[in-house]
């Protein structure tokens, strides 16, 4: 039995979103169990009661505009701060939480702690690409610096990521940067560019560009975690305000451009579904002791489910275990 | 009377995108000359004639995959040096490229040469928002690597432009950063932030994000090399993403996403056009003694028209003299 542990009170529909997601999961996967962390009394508004859920009450929560270190050290009762004590205790194998960013990463360092050997736990989503497989990126953003050697490991757990969740053999590993020549880029990238290209165990492409990510170049995309945050808010922020252009271009193109969109909802639709890389869950603080998993802070109910079916594919595929067992080997290689 | 320097040859539709454009512009603004540089024959099938167009014949051409800095040395005849060439002994006042963008920076740098206190001049741009107005961001790429002082010379650079180029009295500065908090980022963004706050010339209104670009909240952005050039292509993918994955659906939809599409056609055409910024002309390498301005690879005559129009009010506005006499005396006061 799989045990998550989930922060009922983070995200903007909390706690109703995160409860109806889990009542999905619950209902869709017969080998879960889950701790529910918040209010007890607005959780059972929504619950769906079964013998596989049960509800750990508190008044405590960390809101999205807390500053992250300090919340995580003063609210030592918060919802999220509990869901994250119960990995570090054994209680349960995972966390997932859609509420403040910085504090989850926080709780996921402090709290459930890092795996032996990686130095940087990198933040990893899956995102879109027009041929509908995806692409691991890391670090979005944990971290506002890296060395080469911390993007050396994104490599390997970005390859680790895509081979246990997206089944992916020998998952190309590409390193984001200025241009595709090998000899492109900072010194931190022509460092990192030597690291990968000297790692048999990596599938490594090469050098791509931000252009290029949509069109599916790789599996695994290797930043920093600035530039990997720059570049997630530039693809979102693109791709909301094109679909915001539209949608105020249809409403003021009178009847016929009203009878157009209904026409052409299908594919309007089509490409809505293209940009919504939800169904492959959240993002992933990756590198740590367990699976510590960020919902989108606007999650509704299917995104929760989602995020929980990801959880779940996690522990089942032991993709911690065997990271816990590459960077023993790489530790003890090096010593 | 206004000479620019055009290199006849530069990019995927030369000479005929670039003549036609010359055509064009010639017909529109009577206050300017154009010398084109480049193979005579091939110029003039496309040339209207013109007493203000003269031709400067040569053989030599810098090709897309030629190694820029060793081009610009070893192509002593090549279209493109030769236009740089006539910028720096005062034969022409600016020079237009639609080719090789890292051989033009490397003209612009060795040739044209920078203005005297400028470190690191910064590739600009004007990029589209929701709201048609649009914002110039730099650097984006000219440089792999940039101090802070580099970037506080950005946020003057970009707000010369926005002032001289597009008529903003005030414009509002915004350094790109992983959060909007003025305690967000590495040491890089946090130095840069103090100087820029410290600076009573600029607007400086605080960190931005990414994924607010598109939404209009600065009209200046300030970002490293690396960065910059991430945001750009990652803007310019995810554009192109959905475009494509638009048509392709429409195209698997049958005739009703056909009828859909033919009645929607002036909404989507209003998207495309929002998202088209060639009406803002070219890149321009700015901070260098002279206007050089790269216009896109792909450039059609419409593009190089609007391009030459950018250069116009470039020169018009006297917009490098201005930054000519800023940075003097910011020379003085820090000696």
């Amino acid at each position: 039995m799989k045990i998550i542990a989930v922060d009922a009170m983070g995200g903007d529909n909390a706690p109703k979103a995160i409860v109806e997601g889990v009542n999905k999961a619950i209902e869709s996967f017969s080998d879960i169990q889950i701790q529910l962390y918040g209010d007890q009394e607005k959780i059972k508004t929504y619950l769906t009661p079964s013998d596989r859920v049960t509800i750990v009450h508190t008044d405590e929560k960390i809101n999205s505009d807390d500053e992250p270190a300090k919340a995580i050290r003063r609210k030592k009762n918060a919802s999220m701060v509990l869901a994250a004590k119960a990995v570090k205790e054994g209680q349960a194998q995972a966390v997932l939480s859609a509420g403040n960013t910085g504090a989850l990463l926080a709780a996921g360092l402090f709290v459930v702690g890092r795996i032996k050997g990686v130095d940087r736990p990198g933040l990893l989503s899956t995102l879109p690409t027009n041929n509908q497989q995806g692409f691991d990126m890391l670090d979005l953003g944990a971290n506002a610096e890296n060395t080469a050697s911390h993007l050396h490991q994104y490599a390997i757990l970005g390859s680790f990521y895509a081979k246990n969740l997206r089944g992916i053999a020998q998952p190309r590993v590409g390193l984001l940067n200025n241009g595709t020549e090998e000899t492109k880029g900072d010194p931190l990238r022509k460092e990192t560019y030597d690291l990968l290209v000297a790692d048999p165990s990596l599938n490594f492409i090469g050098n791509i560009e931000a252009r290029d990510l949509m069109g599916g170049v790789a599996d695994v995309v290797v930043a920093d975690g600035f530039t990997g945050n720059a570049v997630l808010k530039s693809i979102e922020g693109t791709a909301l305000s094109i679909m915001k252009q539209l949608k105020t271009s249809i409403k003021g193109g009178g009847i016929k451009a009203k009878l157009g969109a209904l026409l052409l909802k299908d594919s309007l639709m089509d490409m809505k579904n293209s940009l919504d890389y939800s169904g492959a869950g959240g993002a992933v603080l990756f590198g740590l002791k367990a699976p510590v998993v960020k919902s989108h802070g606007s999650s509704d109910a299917k995104s929760i489910f989602y995020t929980i079916k990801q959880i779940s594919s996690m522990l089942e595929t032991d993709v911690v275990g065997q990271l816990v067992e590459e960077f023993s080997k790489e530790t003890s290689s090096n010593d």
